[in-house]
């Protein structure tokens, strides 16, 4: 492991973080609340860290930066970050120490947001407008991870995306990936656009339309308000903001093609039929057991909640209209499980993803087959494309792993004194990015509550699950420590 | 599918399963008790049953048992078995109807243990003994199919056992499955004998000491007492218990090997070995938990209640001493996840069993390895032996169908309208043949609240969890019926 070259580059996430915080600040200046100074030292803070990052790795070229380099980047992008961008809410009081700063930070940048905040609109607008800002910048830093670092790295089966996506095939990161990158988030930032004109439409103003686009581009799920996106009450608010959750949990290279021209390019792609199909039939099931159950009046008001809170959870973004654990338990069945699935590679959603579901799914398909025809030779295919088995081979590596980690963290979260369903749905909705959970983490509560051991795990949940497990799980390892 | 060779066959299991009921009659008879009557009317019903299915098959051969007709008849003969078994549940009056006695009696067979009788004691002896008379012969009936019948059939990547285990390689059913079921049938009679002279010596009666023997054997866990095991109160009781379910929760092959001389018999067997660490590991981490909160007085106390809830659940069995619902939540996780893992492949146990979790396992451990040494070929070992890539992947298969109907059900129990926990539980413990779950179904609970749609759902997941899922989803796949 060559640390130089990690720190130089981590100089440089420190400093694009530290340098994002003049937004707020930019809010902060013109309020004249008293969020300028902790903002301000914060922005200070990140870039001396980030001169000592440099001074660090000032001997180190870029060639050295292998595979193992590329694992302890990205781990401790986030983790710098997540410091960085801690410190205001420290600094300005709004939370007592460094584990809920560290914890609210990193439940944005790993687009979470599961908050120990316990009284959003006390903020002022400097602290709230950063605070969604690290979802969004969160957004991009995944965009461009899970599209151009991940597929090369080839870690937990996305390698399926090499053949696909427009991205790196060499050993070393190259101008392809950034070239890549730029058009990727060139598309979330059309997008996010689209949705702030969208939401400003609607009645919000800027800073409201802004932070809830962000939130959203990012499956993050922080908002501005106490009651979350259902505090507005419109539902227009509602089906903008549903629509552009589900976009942000597709393909953004489908985003991208579809913008080329291609207009079959959703259609096309067999990883979003699926997710829409699921997402649909959720939806449908949902709106029906509410209405029969008598949950709400009317067939709109049911769809209109219901596929708001799936698309939310299935997406991993987490913004609330509705509190889904007075709904029939049908309901939260589907959502804990969703919680699973997540949004599609190459999306800015976490969990599972429907193109590793679909992959498990089509291989218990195709032994079915071989049991019925023992001598049939027959290959694993997704949307045209042969699998090879080394690429299923990761695909269940990876779903075991998740649903392991699960396990093994819902067993620390009940050590440490949790309820059943409140250990096992705060892990499920941190390790897949999506913040409420069930039980005392559930849609109307926070994180505040648990003890600071418990919110350093959930924090690594948070982690573990926006970097694809095997980044941060391989520098575990001794092995990929040695020379 | 040649239907008259199933029939044939089927004749015979309502003809054992019919006769064998005369050893509850027996009791009712030195009773003098009213369930004479119900269950003499039974044992002719179940036989005139056997007698029409043996006219149906009479002009089919034994050479017409392919693959196909095999899975209908291992399905249909738990099904047949419920059926008749239930009949004294239902003519008695115990009872109210068929779905309740159907319930039961394939809690019996499935070696579930999930009871819908709201006061066990209030029946007379007959009844209770035919009650566990039925986890006993389910019992032998898992035997011959988890160790001559599945492996030939290739059912779930139980062929890691073809092997291992003195059993067919033909592709028809031969003289050397009945003498391998005859072997392990003798060392299941043997322990079953251990047992009883054991308790007798516990101090419970003839009856008491059977009945519960072939609770344990089987890893069934019906009980003639509404407390269970814990209402004897005794140590020993305890113990014996625990030893013997654990015995019945491994691989019956090891036992005839260690019977035949070869003392580290369990020792070289890596599911073995596999199964004694995570049970210790259990044992002494809600040991700690439960002393840590004050659950339990002394150390001897909270180790005796663990390791036997720990054993109970693990092995599937699902005998009660202690309310782990008034547990710490770390040991009701722990054992809302062990409900999952089950007992070794070759047991009576249920659940997805070791072996499957220790190959999936291992199968991460390599994804690992090969990420960090991309050009190293390294097979996939369990115990010395090589592992072929189909058997890894259908032992894959196998885990995701397993988790993917226990989504799918609990969702199904949820709109049926049981609370999160209780239809997350119920489908675990049905699933996984264990019979007590959390929630509405926890340890001092039973079934007979749940509305009758959901009996039979559940009565579905005992029947799918006891004979390995392929078994009985394959013959809901169309190209199986057809010629």
């Amino acid at each position: 492991m060559r640390l130089a070259i990690v720190a130089r580059v981590l100089a440089l996430v420190g400093a694009v973080v530290s340098l994002s915080m003049g937004w707020a600040l930019l809010w902060a200046l013109a309020d004249g609340s008293s969020d300028r100074w902790p903002l301000l030292l914060s922005l200070l803070a990140g870039l001396l860290l980030s001169a000592v990052l440099f001074f660090a790795g000032r001997k180190s070229s870029a060639r050295d930066l292998g595979a193992r380099e590329a694992f302890a980047v990205v781990t401790f992008s986030w983790v710098v970050a997540s410091l960085v961008g801690g410190l205001p809410f420290w600094i300005s009081g709004a939370l007592p120490g460094l584990t809920d700063s560290f914890f609210e930070a990193m439940s944005g940048f790993s687009t979470t947001g599961a908050s120990v905040l316990t009284d959003i609109e006390s903020l002022p607008r400097g602290l709230l407008f950063w605070r969604s800002l690290t979802h969004w910048l969160g957004g991009m830093g995944i965009i461009v991870l899970s599209l151009a670092v991940l597929p090369f790295l080839g870690v937990g089966g996305m390698e399926l995306y090499r053949a696909e996506v427009p991205g790196p095939m060499q050993e070393k990161l190259t101008p392809r990936v950034q070239q890549t990158a730029l058009l990727l988030w060139g598309v979330y930032l059309l997008f996010s656009g689209l949705e702030t004109v969208a939401l400003l439409f609607g009645g919000l103003d800027l800073f409201e339309a802004l932070t809830h686009t962000f939130g959203t581009m990012a499956t993050g799920g922080f908002s501005t308000l106490n009651g979350s996106v259902g505090q507005y009450g419109s539902a227009y608010v509602d089906g903008v903001i549903t629509l552009f959750m589900f976009l942000a949990g597709a393909n953004f290279v489908l985003h991208y093609r579809l913008l080329r021209g291609n207009r079959s390019a959703w259609w096309e792609d067999g990883e979003f039929r699926f997710y829409l199909g699921l997402t649909i039939l959720a939806v449908m099931t949902v709106t029906a057991v509410l209405l029969c159950k008598g949950s709400y009046g009317s067939v709109g008001e049911a769809l209109r909640y219901a596929s708001f809170q799936v698309v939310s959870i299935v997406t991993t973004t987490g913004f609330v209209t509705a509190d889904y654990e007075l709904w029939p338990a049908y309901g939260q069945v589907v959502l804990f499980f969703l919680m699973f699935v997540g949004g599609c590679g190459g999306s800015t959603g976490g969990g599972i993803k429907n193109i590793r579901i679909m992959i498990v799914l089509r291989q218990v398909r195709l032994e079915f087959h071989r049991l019925l025809h023992p001598q049939a030779v027959i290959p694993l295919r997704v949307g045209g494309a042969v699998l090879e088995r080394g690429v299923v081979s990761a695909v269940s590596a990876f779903v075991v792993t998740y649903l392991g980690l699960f396990v093994f963290f819902s067993l620390v979260m009940a050590a440490l004194g949790l309820d059943v369903l409140t250990a096992l749905a705060a892990v499920a909705a941190t390790l897949g990015n999506i913040g409420p959970g069930l039980g005392l983490v559930g849609p109307t509560d926070n994180y505040a509550f648990l003890p600071p051991l418990a919110k350093w795990v959930l924090s690594f949940c948070m982690l573990l699950g926006r970097l694809e497990l095997f980044t941060v799980l391989l520098l575990l390892l001794p092995g990929t420590w040695r020379r």
